[in-house]
């Protein structure tokens, strides 16, 4: 029972190999610069790392360099293809097609083919990933698992925008949200954690990294989520802009005439904490700006976001009328105990109280809240890629074909 | 000690004359259709009603016309022009200039002047209002009230957007908020209400009208609200379509092939309520529309608007670490039982607890939450022309002059 996990990205790959008789990761790997020079293959196995350096001009040959490299004599854990029983991929988009993980068939791709409008970015190799597996493991059962698909549950008024109706009709403009195998992780590990049903527990989840977003989750269910339409609406980023003024996007057109690409870059790349920090999008250089060099912008940067995650946990406070926990998950949100408290300052209201030892943890899973605090907060690691093994594994037991 | 408030808009004045000693408002009117065909001016003076309709080309001479009402000896109020002790101009953007009311003078002008950009369609009406007073009545005082200058005490974190900081230098791009001075007058009713200093109380101010916007206010200090750059960002409006994933605003432009002055349109004049529920961007309409009809889209736009209102309580909080107060003010604010119901239905996690015999009012000042509600919920008819002959009043005695 193994199942291989694959995560492309245009000029990326990465993939994991599981064993789901313990859910143990037998091995992982990168392709990276898929289509440019220097293109390389790496993997680890323990102690034991690999590194493949030949031309990979595109996904189809990045696969069939995976496939060598699990079953390479020296370096490979499986002696021969057929031990994989099926592939799970993440894909980006799913629009209102897909509310839940499914086996890939020709009408399922049709759908993918037909959404990359709405993720222009990330569908493409998405799709790209999968043809190569098709095409290099014919015979292989292939899953798709999308990262909007766990936010399908949200409510009308909460996912629709204030713009005309016949816009969502025609354009399927209206709020998806992100990051869902992510929060849904991380909210089934909170009810563990907490030792109750999932269906019985309302949490909040922040999954704070180079982009971020928050879900408030009720008895196991999305209701809302911080980014939108597209990924860059919610809490500022790394270098997203997040929440603006409509007319702020406008202005920035008139004034530096622009075009819509050029604002859209603007807004994708250039703005969040490296905007207005002026010094990195990585938060730790921005603290070790603000701290040793007392920069005043990095410091804005920390407040700002701190600030922005503080009112997301509030508005969900207010939609979900009180939560059982705060979950603080990704990159920022497992490993900075100074970010954590800086959000959750203050906000002995929510009945959140942090323990200043308790969350001094980075990267494992704990409870950092005081023994009397109402809200517990936590911190769970997430694990993208044994969400989707799971899924996988489980679609392949059921043979379960959705659309 | 008698002031005139003036609020003009591009081709409309409405006025009101204070009797400051008792704050009594001594006659109200209205000039209509300025430099348009069928202009109008009807004054209104407790069961007199007076109306002028003749040719009216420009605010000079509708405010020639509204002196000439004042004095009118079978309709007007005063015996000479004389007994106006000064003039009070509602301002909507006074940028960073000003954090409070000022007496006008060149320099004022000037900085009016450099912030019509901000408030293109706002403060020119309001320039050409001041100007035709400074023509008519050259001897008499005249201040200044902003919009925006309340909320002036936003920390940089609340104000500033995740963009590049050099943008804000640049352009002043940054969050201003508005209705200001309705956010400020009904926080100091509150208090009074409450019984307590206004320094010592925190409340959540919610103006809901045509034009929406709430304010966390934190010891009579206004430290967020949801108006931004524009009066278009924050909560979803009559006819605005309040916060957006910018990404919408570029796609719009693509899909639609519009120019930046169409999609600003679009989003300002035929989004909103009006544009989700297709019926219209007055909620008795939709109201009725929902009930009446069972229209689904009407129904979907009251669900949305009290929500997006709900997330914001619920993001100020947060803010504020818990209100003492939250307050409904402005036509649906005071008015609408239904929608008050509908924004604090399951708020009790926040101590808010709505009594329904209590709410069951209409445009008058009352508390009503219920008896052991931790949170008071209160209805405070809003009165910015009071609050703007009071600002001009005192400026009027200390003769303070502030830029």
């Amino acid at each position: 029972m193994k199942v291989l996990v694959i995560n492309c990205g245009s000029s990326s790959l990465k993939y994991q190999l599981f064993d789901m008789t313990n859910e143990h990761v037998l091995v992982k790997g990168l392709v990276e610069r898929i289509g440019l020079e220097g293109s390389i293959l790496s993997q680890k196995n323990g102690e034991d790392k690999y590194e493949i350096k030949v031309d990979i001009p595109d996904h189809t040959k990045a696969i069939s360099l995976v496939t060598a490299a699990l079953v390479d004599p020296q370096h490979g854990v499986i002696k021969s293809m057929d031990e994989i029983s099926a592939i799970g991929h993440r894909v980006v988009h799913g629009a209102e097609d897909f509310s839940g993980s499914v086996v890939i068939n020709p009408e399922v791709m049709k759908s993918l083919n037909e959404n990359i409008e709405l993720a222009p970015l990330h569908n493409p190799p998405n799709i790209m990933g999968i043809q190569a597996c098709q095409k290099i493991m014919p015979n292989v059962l292939q899953v798709g698992v999308f990262d909007t698909a766990f936010h399908q549950t949200m409510p009308p008024h909460a996912y629709h925008y204030g713009i005309p109706y016949e816009y969502y009709k025609k354009y399927k403009m209206r709020k998806y949200g992100f990051h869902g195998t992510s929060h849904q992780y991380v909210a089934e590990r909170a009810a563990a954690m907490l030792g109750k049903p999932i269906d019985q527990i309302k949490v909040i989840t922040c999954h704070l990294g180079n982009g971020a977003s928050l879900a408030a989750i009720k008895y196991g269910k999305s209701i809302d989520t911080s980014m939108g339409y597209t990924p860059l609406e919610g809490v500022m980023m790394g270098t997203r802009s997040g929440d603006l003024d409509p007319a702020v996007v406008c202005m920035l057109m008139k004034k530096e005439n622009w075009n819509i690409e050029q604002v859209d870059n603007f807004l994708n790349k250039q703005s969040g904490v490296l905007g207005v920090s002026g010094v990195s999008s990585d938060f730790r250089d921005i603290e070790n700006a603000a701290i040793e060099d007392s920069n005043v912008r990095a410091q804005l940067a920390l407040d700002r976001f701190a600030y922005v995650v503080k009112k997301y946990i509030g508005s969900y406070m207010a939609v979900l009328n009180g939560a059982d926990a705060v979950v603080f998950t990704a990159g920022l949100g497992e490993n900075s105990s100074s970010m954590r408290a800086k959000i959750c300052e203050d906000m002995e209201f929510f009945g959140i109280n942090i323990d200043k030892d308790k969350n001094f943890t980075r990267g494992v899973e704990v409870d950092v809240s005081t023994n009397d605090s109402k809200t517990r907060v936590l911190v769970i690691p997430t694990n993208e890629e044994l969400m989707i093994a799971r899924d996988t594994n489980k679609l392949m037991k059921t043979g379960k074909q959705s659309l």
